[in-house]
């Protein structure tokens, strides 16, 4: 069942940051891949570009170990390899400098699609769109890519939007969440919006409540003090949880493309209602007998930076209006877990006598460590007992049907930078709705600071601290079980 | 997954007719089977009674023959069999005289359940339903079974039921219609009133149409001249389709007993609104090379009665006004196939460019030959090639993860048959629904008469006469395939 490749047109696409270890661990291998399954044309090229003192070869033989390394399972076929690494070039560029962006300007093909994935820290995205214009390597047709974080708080966000607004128009411009580019994501939108069975029932007549989870078992090890500057709501809520929370919440756009879907997305993050001190709780990892707590992992003794955060969230609007959305995510968590839950409403009276579980249907939207999507649904129990009635799952994504297949589905970022090539802006994000994001998330930070707040601490290991639990209890509500 | 057997309480269950064809295939292997799950107690007795003059060890080997014929894998326990055969007895009656009656008075426990299933023509109902009082055999805890054709119209079955009446009152009475003993009949019900996903949709708002088909490979071979006096009207829609009908029509009852499902499903019999003469389809099959035609099956070659019924009928109610409700039934189709289809109405708009396919939800409820109820809904076809969308089924009974248990759910009448001893009856038909029933057939059957109408020809091993498709084409709509 798994659908055609539909190859992309022809293109160059330059990585600067290319040596780096988004690009070794996630750009190239998926690349790679995309390329195996014959959806990238044969003259399409890859440069490479880096201060690093290297030439192409070089370059090629850093990304055959990439591959190795990081490629999955389609890495054992060396022929594949050879082939995609002549599709593989390096220029050695100086952001900063004029060095290398002559070069880059010879090389690059103007008559194919141009791409440039800003794989670098956001203080050279200034200086890399003034020479690529500077330099005549970039046009109007260009398209940049460019990671997260963008920005850490609303001014920061506006001025990035800023610089990059002086070299490219908005619809050049590709900001990677690449939670978005996610199977699984693509895959709620077409049960939202391609079946009559769920529109009716996706309000507060029907719903509930909404969960959103994002639960690492990893702490800040290595990174711990860049962590420490930005935290579990800068890191993931401002922008993982609210891109997630956008797609669940927002009205049906008129059409699945970039600017409908974007209007849309943007409504919600502004109907979001400020969000009141007491529901959220802000939590630190505590140290085990063998492991380190989260202030030594940050290099701060005296750390409130919170690795954990629990929030409820209210949108105002008709729609969802008394409905809340309870977000959370921390790192050392339990189990690996991120998950959408759409919780519907209790039936108001079962007609059935003795039935005394409370059944509910409920929308659970899986994306990692597996993906997939799930509705809870009440049957009745099979077999010769009465009519006694059991909740089941039911799986809405066929995972188990596509079999050895299923290694065909691109991951996500391979999906992004497909649709970077096509030109499909439909799964990045709008500059508007990074900086809402910010506007709602900054008095949030600002109050933690104004009461100096401080995180509780929370066992490794466990779903985060008590008080999180509470947070849904004073409801009359539980947490889903974070679990693989 | 299969569900505990809940054991009833003890019984004397006394077969009238106890030697005939239904009996002997359905009824004693089906309680054989009951007994082998244990649902049944030790001390349990079933009590042969017929006209034949035989011995309860002739019955007993009478009944061993018809479960190594009739009773499936389980037939294979010869030690079970033995068992089962000990609880046999026979007694020979003669329901239209003396003889026999003071035996049966004397065998029968009055401690425990007594259950007489009159499987019998409905001329004898009257004569057994008087002995049975006059010799003290039933009181008013004695529970009543009678099978189907009840009645042949309104005037008889009124007749019936005030024959009934006259020895028993209505809570004793169990008119069986096997259709609703079937597991996916309450699975249906589960699924409709245990899900808050359901009922919010189950109208003319969402519903586009209701299907309901009946369909069998077999012609009247060895009992035309019988069924040539009844036709599929009579034999099919005026019993089990419309309890079909029913059952998916029906408003919610505040509880799943007795009255309460029976009173709702008699508001929709009544609701029904006379069905326009040019809004049925009657068909009689023809001859093949190697086949004979209904007529010469009929034994007349005048006949105008139909192995084929199709028809549009509307609810007149609010949450039905406008849904049309087509069902057909007919001998020598293409298939054996029992299926309601719930089509709910296509989305207003597809948000997806290029998305042409007209995606719609259906809910479909297969009787026959393998039970299950599935949910077409629309998912984006897994993989690479963007966002397309693709319709797929889901299974809501996990008859599949049943696996070798499937076998341990009880059939048809052996639900039916433990529900009489339990005392529900919320799965029979109840007297005023089958008279409401006929109310509506028979100004149908009376209009074809008065017309003088004359079924159309169809081909054996197809889905009907031409007509029958042309009365969905009119409204733009399609019968769903006839296909097991």
């Amino acid at each position: 069942m798994v659908s055609r490749v539909i190859p992309v047109d022809d293109f160059d696409l330059v990585i600067f940051g290319g040596t780096g270890d988004l690009a070794r661990r996630k750009i190239l291998p998926g690349l790679y891949r995309r390329c195996l399954s014959g959806q990238v044309p044969d003259d399409a090229r890859i440069i490479g570009a880096a201060r690093s003192d290297m030439d192409t070869e070089g370059y090629r033989q850093m990304i055959r170990e990439a591959i190795a390394e990081f490629g999955g399972p389609e890495a054992a076929d060396g022929k594949a390899i050879d082939r995609f690494l002549t599709r593989l070039h390096y220029v050695t560029v100086d952001a900063r400098g004029d060095g290398g962006w002559k070069e880059l300007h010879d090389l690059l093909r103007k008559d194919v699609i141009n791409a440039f994935y800003f794989s670098v820290g956001p203080g050279l995205f200034g200086d890399l769109a003034e020479r690529l214009l500077r330099f005549e390597i970039a046009d109007t047709n260009a398209r940049i890519v460019v990671e997260k974080p963008f920005g850490r708080d609303l001014e920061s966000a506006r001025a990035l939007n800023a610089t990059l607004a002086q070299h490219f128009n908005e619809d050049q411009i590709y900001r990677i969440d690449h939670y978005l580019g996610k199977e699984t994501v693509q895959n709620l939108m077409a049960v939202r919006f391609g079946n009559v069975l769920f529109e009716p029932l996706w309000n507060n007549h029907y719903v509930d409540h909404i969960q959103i989870t994002v639960a690492e078992t990893v702490g800040v090890e290595g990174r711990g003090a860049y962590y420490d500057k930005s935290g579990a709501m800068r890191d993931m809520v401002q922008n993982h949880l609210m891109q997630l929370l956008c797609l669940i919440a927002m009205e049906p756009p008129s059409m699945f493309d970039a600017d409908a879907v974007r209007d849309e997305k943007l409504k919600v993050i502004r109907a979001l209602q400020p969000v009141d001190y007491h529901h959220i709780v802000r939590g630190q990892y505590d140290k085990t007998r063998t492991s380190a707590d989260y202030r030594t992992d940050a290099e701060d003794p005296r750390s409130h930076t919170e690795s954990f955060v629990a929030l409820k969230a209210h949108i105002n609007n008709w729609r969802w209006a008394g409905v809340p959305f309870y977000m959370r995510t921390g790192k050392k968590l339990k189990a690996r877990s991120s998950e959408i839950a759409v919780v519907f409403k209790d039936l108001g009276h079962s007609i059935f006598p003795g039935d005394e579980a409370r059944h509910r249907n409920i929308l659970s939207i899986q994306l990692q460590p597996n993906e997939g999507i799930k509705l809870q649904v009440t049957i009745k129990e099979p077999g010769p007992g009465g009519m006694r009635l059991v909740d089941v799952p039911l799986d809405m994504t066929f995972a188990e049907a596509l079999g050895p297949d299923a290694e065909g589905v691109p991951d996500a970022y391979e999906r992004l930078i497909m649709d970077v090539i096509r030109g499909n802006q439909t799964l990045f994000m709008r500059g508007d709705e990074v900086e809402a994001a910010w506007a709602w998330t900054d008095p949030i930070i600002e109050g933690w600071k104004a009461r100096n707040d401080v995180p509780k601490l929370y066992d490794q290991g466990s779903s985060g601290p008590e008080d999180a639990l509470m947070l849904l209890h004073r409801d009359g509500r539980k947490w889903r079980e974070i679990k693989e």
